[in-house]
Parts: structure tokens; C-alpha cells; sequence
């Protein structure tokens, strides 16, 4: 009997309406757990690589963890996989809220979604089945709109995902929507650009409760009550006041992006648009994702713009980053509507604040053309501007065209020395924590598979204390701005959270100072597999050499791991972080090492057999020849 | 009375066989010196940047410095300049030998070449005229040869300056060759190319002597008088066994290149090809340029290749790095062999060698294709696939039509991963001291102007102490791998060096520890300015920003100032240089202040106004936009 996982995916063909049931083996879940970390085995196994990402043939993924929507803290969580349309190398974008435990109750594991639907369809999963439904009605509208409009046609009990107009539009930094006003995102990688691409709209789940029953649900139950007090005391500033309350603590370690990376100081404005004091004037209630103790949700009343009186999900704390630090705009009335403008019309606020922000500063050196300016008005800090361009962006109008395309191809559209204000590696734009404050970041965005994620490593988590390096086998303390043991956290710690996204686990659970241990340990009470901390971390560190060799394979190599300019050389002179550069080269060169992987890293022959990854290192290299030519249909 | 200068110029235009003479005035040489300084003042007055480089309209510059072809220590050089096709932004070739001097005697401070001949023609100096010859019969003829007809036409007194087979196929890493088998090169940019694509072969010159008369000839026969015994001390080992006499010290610094930048320590290899080696077996002759009393040229017996037997200028320091030392061959032979025949052909030699050990490195992991490799045993060390390479290149064939184009724009043809064996910065291959043994190199080469140049900054003389730091107003002694005071060396030592070019004067002076008081007390007595220390670093920042600026309207910014990963990363692990990876973006940030740049590297208003230099720094980083689109013709 399967225990955490079905067994099985679905594959859906919307060009020929075709339908596929697969068998995944339970080595498979054992060595690659489920989530993102199945996909990328499916991916690489199917040579999706060679696919260019918003060719017909190439795979929407969306995969559950294999704890996925049980009742074990934080399983919550889906991946939506393939090949970025953003950045041309390796995508997952996660997300929790409710939809992901539904989608995993549908009685499979994951849903490869290939082909171009003749118009815009949605998919529809009631009583077994996915079936392809007309969309017309839903083409155009805003993400809530859409769940609204299928609720109202399904019933409120249903789920659903959803694009709105900029994936439709396929900007490449549109995302895919969770949920409805209850706004979850899979931000990151242009995955709304993804289903765009295929005419697809949404996916709508009616409730089912097709799940594997678990191995030791007593095991689990107690499991769960151990951890339970720590979660709930040690992460209660996020419990409180959501992830927005730690703005000023982070600008106060100077972490903070202020505009667009120049500045090292912003405390009054920090504390302004902090969680705490948008929670005192536009607070409405607090909401928790699927079987999470944290509840680090808020929902917020929208205090201006053109959806002024509404209630919806508040903005996070890169929302506030990029849309008040990044643009330098302190009012946080202009920050929640943003948040809520890019939610409605399906934009990642990362890299949407991101392009805002580097347009701002294109504007101040004269860099945009007056015809794309036309009556904007792109003074730093206008909240207004922002809410324009945000709307431009979806609909790819006058400047928007440009911004649609992310900050990487848009610099190149604004002339070379637009690339000095371009934030981004391997063309995802930066999240929202300074590789100047903490150094183990700049291995981690150097470093980062889908580009530069602070996810994949979340180091700066253990420099900032907030999860103890002696969990994980390292020191507590870390001197912030040095480079000592660096790469060694960098590694370790993307390696443990490498599993997160595999499992369908939220890796706020590192707040709540959730061990290795606690998570090995529910790993094998659901499944029945002896899994210890050890396996753990091979997993984790399969999981990501094998979306490495998926990259190498795409030209990723050491000339791609790197910063963008200004966060190597701008030293901002202010602030807790001034003086400090991250001394990249060296902390590469010593995380290299560490992986097992060549001075140009390509991970080793030795590595990926330790790992069971089947790889011939020089094969590889040569096979990035045959890359070159993508299969476009 | 003009003292130093003719105060003219001369521009043939080979298209319409039209030329004119434009008249200089003595502020410009007082600011920019002549040279490469008043070439660049000129260069940027006309927006020679908008012009492609190959294009009709693209000038070819040649000018002689203030005190060339006067009886001054080392003052020999002349400076070939435009916009170069390798890397497409400034370029420079300096070159010494007896060419530049019989040039500067013509009557002209400069030549500005532009037009395209409709047949192969040469331009003949004699009795006050530069002439347009027909050179049918010397097109296709090697750089030796090619002197060897046009002495024997005009007499064995004409000085020559000519491209090879390389530069008529516009080969983007051939050079212009001086004075037949004593060959001197125009090395670095491609001017080979650019010459080339005007149909020019040669520019011979016959003895003439019309040259300005000095403000004081008698002070400056003392002057000369006074450094001569120090030069003569001093700069003993360059006398004895050429730049090449450096390669066992060299490698035990750290600071030899091997195997294409990976390897830290090859000693016995090292001396096996150490000038002290080859002279013992080959040496032929010294060889002294115009004024020198350093007489570091060797002349050698070609002991293998198609040329054994005959004798010419033997290998410099860089062209042993290059084709020993990068190449992974220690058996000098081929080294000899593979100078002669790049200086036969017309290509540089340390562009040359990198290219080709990049092609090694690219075999090593199979990424040449089998058809491109032919017979070629392009394994490390082989001398045979060396030269057989050298041909490929200058004639383009085969694998050389790729290698032709610089590693750069080759890697790009290889796949993704070749580019991290492309050793370059801004296009342009690195020279052979590396910035990991000592790390203001990596400064210096990072900001060079014509790309990676060792030339423009040359700090590794003040760190191996060849030169003393106190003579420019900073300590003796720097810590080789460490980062203090490295961006001061940097910035100081660019502006020390940047006169030399512009006086016609050789930089091996400073290893004859020659002060920066003399040589403005050369320029004074020859002059009648008075020049003072200050004076002579001003005028070497000016055109030092002069330059950046032509780069910057080019789009060159901070984005562009870096080392290839390469040196970033790779730690060599063995040698001197072991643990050593330079910390370029702390010292970049450094040396941006001091220069009075911005984070992205723009000179600022404050330090172009103080500099006399017209420039507004938003409208010209505005002005890129303009340059996107060159003119072609």
C-alpha cells in the first residue's frame, strides 16, 4: 500500500484533449520525496530541457509533496515545475493555501500539462476527473474575479489556481494564483507565462479526499503535539504580524533593498510600512494556510487605487521590500494596493517591484524614451506610478512592454549601461536580502537554481538566528560580513531545504526551530521508510545537483553563478551593512569544493554517483552543444 | 617654434586618395601629450566611437609621442589607434623598434588613414610625400618578406611598418609588424585587422630628418646623462636575457600563467624556457630599439617549423607565458618557432598563444567538433598543433576561422561552457600576470582601457618591487594577495603610465627605477613647459578619463570592468599564489572613489571639470543610446 503518495501522475494533452495515467515507482518518491524534486526528475528523464518553454510541448508541472495535505504541520505545499520562460533554465514556483492539499487529494501526485488548448479552457477536477471546460467567460478577468466567477459556478467548497491577465499576456513575470482573495502565489520563474501559453486559465478543484492513508498516524499525531508549542512560541512575530513584520529588524542589519540596492538606511520609512503598522491601520483577520500552526497570513482592507475598500491578502514582507524600500515609497496605503494590483492581475511582486524600481532609476538618468513615459510621472517613491506601471506590465503597454520581459531583457532594451540597474542572476530578479548584510546570501543567489532565490538556501535564517546553525551542524554565530564557513552554510542549508518543496512543507517551520530530526522523523512515521537525518540530507542534496545537471545541460556553469555588479561593488556606506562586499570568487571557489563540482562548476563524477544521478561530467558538457537548438513547437 | 611637435597632422583618405594636412595646436599636445593621448582627444572630438571598426569611415590613427625620434632614453614608440575590431571600444598598439622614429621624422605628429583602397596598395614616405603605391606584389607575402621587396626597392635604409596574411583577412587578433625580421609588433586590439580592411599592406618610410628642434639640447644631454647609469644598473637582466630572462622568477611568484590559467607551479618547465635557456642554445644577436640603452631585444636561430633556420626576434616574456607556459609545452624550440611564425603572419602573439590554449582546453573536454579538428593533435604541449594553429589563424581555416575571432567571440561559438576557458576582459585576451598573485593586477586589468592589459597599469613592477613605490608616493612593500592600498596602486600607476605612450616613451624605464621628476624634466627641457610631477599625472589621469569616457559613450560601465571566472574562482592550489582569489569588487569600489567615479563606473562631473574634459555624465550615459546603431561603411 502507498503510503504519502499515490503512485501516480496524470498527463494532460490540451492540443489533443488526450489524457495519460503514469505509474511512479516508490524508489522514485524515496530518492526525489515528491514535489519539486520528482518533477525535476521527470523533467530531466524527458529531456524537457530541450524544449523552449512556451512551446506547445513543453510541460506545465505541478507536483504535491508527499506530505501534502496531511495533518502534519505546514503541509500545505505544491510546485508548479518545467522550463522558465523568464530565465531559459530550470523553474518551480511553490505555493500553499488551501488549493495544494486539494489538488494532492485528487488521487494523484502530479499533473504534466502539455499542448495548447484551441481557446481559452480550464480545468475542472470533480468526482475522479479532470475534465477541459470553456473559459471564454474567464479570459481577461483578474484572479479574484475568476475564482469568484468558478465558485460561483462550482460552489465556494472548490479550489482554484489561477492566471490572470499578465500570464495570459505570458509576461514573463506573471505568476499563477492560489485560492482567490485568500491570495497564495507561485510567484517566481514566469510560471503564469507558462499556462498562459496554453490557454489555460485555471484549474478548479471540487473537494475529494482520495489520500494514501499514512503508515503510523499515531506516530504522527504525537509527532506533531511535540513540535507543536515550539512552532507556535518560537514563530510568533510572524503569527502576529505576518512575514511584513520584520521589516525593521531587517533594516535594522541592514538587509533591506532600498532603492533598488543603493541605499544602506531607511528606519523611519522602515518602520512606517512595517507589519505592525499596517497591521494598526488596515488590519481585517488573520489567516493560516492548509495545516499550519503559524498563521502568518493577514488580510488587509486595499486603503487606495482602484480597488480602494476591498479586502485582501496582505502584503508580505518582500512585497513591502520591493514596493516601499526598493521604490522607495513609505506609505503603505500605496504598498498594499500594489500588492493587491499584482495579485489580482497574476504579477510575481518580487520581480514586478523589482522592474518598477529599475525603471525609476532608468527614469532619473534620462534612460526612457519620452514616448514610453508618456504621462508617467516615475519620480522614486510615487505610488501612483506604481500602481500605473504594475497595470502596464499586465497588459504589456507602453513602458510595460518593456518591463514585462523582466529586468534582464529590459536592460538590454535601454541601452548598456541600463544593466547597472538591472538586480538579477541567471534573469531572476533579486529577492529581497542583501548579500552585503548577510554573506552566505551570495552563495545562495549565486548559486540558486531557479536563479537568484533567497529560498533555496534561506541562509540568511541562521546569520540572523532565527534557526540555530547547531541544528544543522554548524555554529550559532556567524560574523555577517565575513567570509569564514560561508559556503559550508550555503551548502548545508540548501541541502536541508531542498527537501521542503520535495515534501510539500512550508520552510517557515525553521522559525518554530523545527530540527532535521523532526522532519526525518515524520518522513518515516508517514511512509514506513527508516528515513534519519542523514538521508534526509542526501536527499536534499540529490534534489539539487540534479536540477544542476538539468541547468548545466541548459549552459549553466560557474560564469552564471554569479551577482549582478552593483551588490559586488556598491558599498553603501551607511547603514549596519556599510563596508561590506561579498567576497564571491573565494566563497565560490570553498562551496565548489564542498559540492563536489569543477572550478567551472559542473558538478563531478563522483558526486552524482555518490548521488545515484546518473551523469558522465564531459558527456554533459559536450551535450550542451545539442541545447543550442531549442525544439520551439 | 614648435619644441617636440610638428604641430600637424595628416589625413589620407585611400578611398578618394585625397589628403590633408590639419594643424595641432600646442594646447593640445600640452594636454594630451601626443600619442595615444592626443590620438584619443582627436578620436573623441570626431565620434570616431559611432563608426564600426572594419567600416570605411574607421580611422586607423598612427601618432608619435612628444619626445619620439629624439635622442632620449627609450623615446622610440609610436601609438596605432581607432576602434578596435576585436573588442569594439578604444584600442591602442604601442609599438618601439626604429619605425616610429623615422615616422615622427616625416614632418607629421600623426597620421589619420581612413578609406578603403580598391586594390592592395602600400603608402611610401619620401622627400616630404606620402605616396599610395600599388602593393599587388606584396599582398598575401609574410610581414618579413614583405619588408625584404620593399627594402630591396627603395633601398635597406626605408623603415617599414606592415600587416601579414592575418591582417589582409581582417584575422581579429592580428597585429601590425615594425622593421621586418627585427620585428617589432603593434600587438594587441586587432589593428592588423583594421589596416587590413583598407587594403593597406605597409607603410614604408625613407630616412628623413624633419624633426623640431628642442627648447634646450644641452640640458637634456645631461639629464640623459644623469639616468643612464642607473638605467644601465637597474635594468641589467632585461640587457642580458630579454623580458623572457623573467619567466623562472615569475613562475616562482605565482604570477605565471599555466595550462590556460589553472595550474600554479611549473619550475623546472619554467627555467627549460626561461630567456637565460634560449640563449644559451639560439641566442643570435642583441637588438636595441631607437634611443634605448636597455637593448633587451634578442634575436634567435628558429631551430624547428617551417622557418628552421633562419633568425629573427626572438620571444618576449609574454609570447614564452603564452605558447610555454599556457600551452603547457616546455621544449623552447617550438616556442621560438611559434613567435617567429606570428610575427611572420601578423598575429599577436599573447592573443595568439591564448586563443590556441583555449582551443587545448576545449579539446580536453571534446567540445571541438571532429570535422573542425581534422588531423590536428590539439593535445597540451604539442608544438606541431601549435603552429599548425598559427596558420589555421592567419589564413582562417578551418578551426582557425573560429580561433580568428579572439576567445571571446569563439567561445560563443563552442557552447556555453567554452566561455569558462575564455580568459578575457572586455573582449580582449588577458596578458600573462595573473591577478591572483598579485591582486592590483586584477584592478588594472579589470578597469584597462584597450581591455585586459597589463600595460595600462603595470603594478605588478611595483609589487615585485622592479619598480619602488615611494617613487610615486606610496609604500615599498604590498601584500601580494591582500587587498590594502591596491586600488591606490592601481589608480596611481594608470596615470603614470598613461604618459608614456603619449611622450613616445618606452615603460621599461621604470624598471630603471627613471622617476616620474624626470620624465617631467625631459618634457620641460624639451619643451619649455614647465612640466612638474604634478603636471605629468594630471595629464596621465586626463587621458586616462579621456579614454573611459570613449568607452563609456561605447557602453562600457562597471558591468563591464570584471576578470573572467576563471580568475575569480580557480584556486590554484599550489605555487606561490595558492589560496589566493583577488576581492575585485572591494577594490573596485575603492578604486571608483578614488578616481571620482560612480558605482557603475562613470567618470563623475567633478573629476571630468578638473580634468578639462567635456562631459556631462547623464547625457552621455544617454548617449548610448545613440551608439546602438554604428555606422557600417
Amino acid at each position: 500500500m502507498k503510503k504519502g503518495f499515490h503512485g501516480k501522475i496524470l498527463e494532460i494533452n490540451l492540443s489533443s484533449g488526450e489524457q495519460q495515467e503514469t505509474a511512479i515507482s516508490e524508489e522514485y518518491f524515496r530518492r526525489y520525496l515528491g514535489g519539486s524534486g520528482l518533477a525535476a526528475k521527470i523533467f530531466d528523464e524527458r529531456d524537457y530541457g530541450r524544449v523552449s518553454p512556451l512551446a506547445e510541448v513543453a510541460p506545465l508541472m505541478i507536483f504535491s509533496g508527499i506530505l501534502t495535505g496531511y495533518s502534519i504541520p505546514t503541509a500545505c505545499k505544491a510546485a508548479f515545475c518545467g522550463k522558465s520562460p523568464a530565465t531559459g533554465i530550470w523553474a518551480e514556483a511553490i505555493v500553499g493555501g488551501f488549493w495544494p492539499a486539494s489538488f494532492k487529494k485528487t488521487g494523484y501526485d502530479g499533473l504534466i500539462i502539455t499542448g495548447k488548448a484551441e481557446k481559452a479552457v480550464y480545468l475542472y477536477f470533480s468526482k475522479g476527473v479532470f475534465a477541459v471546460q470553456d473559459a471564454a467567460s474567464l479570459w481577461g478577468e483578474d484572479v479574484y474575479r475568476t475564482a469568484e466567477k468558478l465558485q460561483k459556478e462550482h460552489g465556494d467548497e472548490i479550489k482554484v489556481a489561477a492566471i490572470g491577465p499578465a500570464g495570459e499576456k505570458e509576461v514573463l513575470i506573471s505568476s499563477i494564483m492560489i485560492d482567490g482573495l485568500d491570495a497564495r502565489a507561485a510567484g517566481r520563474c514566469g510560471m503564469g507565462a507558462l499556462m498562459g501559453s496554453k490557454n489555460l486559465k485555471a484549474i478548479a478543484i471540487e473537494k475529494s479526499e482520495d489520500l494514501p492513508p499514512l503508515n503510523d498516524n499515531k506516530g504522527l499525531a504525537a509527532a506533531r503535539k511535540k513540535v507543536m508549542p515550539k512552532i507556535r512560541e518560537k514563530a510568533k512575530g510572524l503569527s502576529d504580524f505576518g512575514t511584513a513584520g520584520g521589516v525593521p529588524i531587517v533594516e535594522k542589519l541592514g538587509d533591506l533593498p532600498i532603492r533598488n540596492w543603493t541605499v544602506g538606511s531607511w528606519t523611519e520609512s522602515a518602520a512606517r510600512v512595517s507589519g505592525q503598522a499596517m497591521a494598526e491601520k488596515y488590519f481585517a483577520k488573520h489567516y493560516a494556510c492548509f495545516g499550519c500552526p503559524i498563521r502568518c497570513g493577514k488580510e488587509m482592507k486595499v486603503p487606495v487605487g482602484p480597488h480602494n475598500g476591498t479586502v485582501s491578502h496582505g502584503p508580505e514582507y518582500e512585497t513591502v521590500a520591493g514596493f516601499a524600500a526598493m521604490c522607495l515609497n513609505d506609505d503603505p496605503a500605496y504598498v498594499i494596493a500594489a500588492n493587491d494590483l499584482c495579485n489580482r492581475l497574476g504579477i510575481d511582486t518580487i520581480s514586478g517591484s523589482s522592474v518598477i524600481a529599475f525603471a525609476m532609476e532608468l527614469n532619473e538618468h534620462g534612460l526612457i524614451p519620452k514616448n514610453l513615459l508618456a504621462d508617467l510621472n516615475l519620480e522614486w517613491g510615487s505610488g501612483e506610478a506604481v500602481l500605473a506601471l504594475i497595470r502596464q506590465i499586465a497588459y504589456r503597454e507602453g513602458l510595460g512592454e518593456y518591463l514585462a520581459r523582466g529586468v534582464k531583457r529590459a536592460a538590454a532594451e535601454f541601452g548598456p549601461i541600463a544593466e547597472e540597474f538591472a538586480v538579477e542572476s541567471k534573469g531572476l530578479e533579486m529577492a529581497f536580502h542583501d548579500p552585503r548584510a548577510f554573506t552566505s546570501m551570495a552563495v545562495t543567489y549565486a548559486t540558486g537554481n531557479r536563479g537568484a532565490c533567497h529560498l533555496e538556501g534561506l541562509t540568511y535564517y541562521v546569520e540572523n538566528r532565527s534557526f540555530p546553525g547547531s541544528f544543522i551542524g554548524l555554529q550559532d554565530e556567524f560574523e555577517h560580513h565575513g567570509i569564514e564557513s560561508k559556503a559550508l552554510l550555503a551548502k548545508t542549508m540548501q541541502d536541508f531545504m531542498g527537501v521542503f518543496n520535495a515534501l510539500g512543507l512550508c520552510k517557515f517551520l525553521i522559525r518554530g526551530h523545527v530540527t532535521p530530526e523532526d522532519i526525518a522523523d515524520w518522513v518515516s512515521l508517514a511512509t514506513g521508510w527508516d528515513m534519519d537525518r542523514e538521508e534526509l540530507f542526501t536527499s536534499g542534496e540529490r534534489i539539487f545537483n540534479l536540477k544542476r545537471s538539468i541547468n548545466v545541460k541548459l549552459g549553466i556553469s560557474r560564469k552564471d553563478d554569479t551577482l549582478p555588479p552593483r551588490l559586488l561593488t556598491h558599498d553603501r556606506r551607511e547603514g549596519a551593512a556599510a563596508g561590506s562586499l561579498p567576497h564571491l570568487g573565494k566563497m565560490l571557489a570553498e562551496y565548489y569544493r564542498l559540492r563536489g563540482w569543477s572550478d567551472e562548476g559542473i558538478p563531478g563524477p563522483e558526486i552524482m554517483a555518490k548521488l545515484g544521478l546518473e551523469w558522465e561530467s564531459i558527456d554533459v558538457i559536450n551535450g550542451c552543444q545539442n541545447y543550442k537548438g531549442e525544439i520551439k513547437k
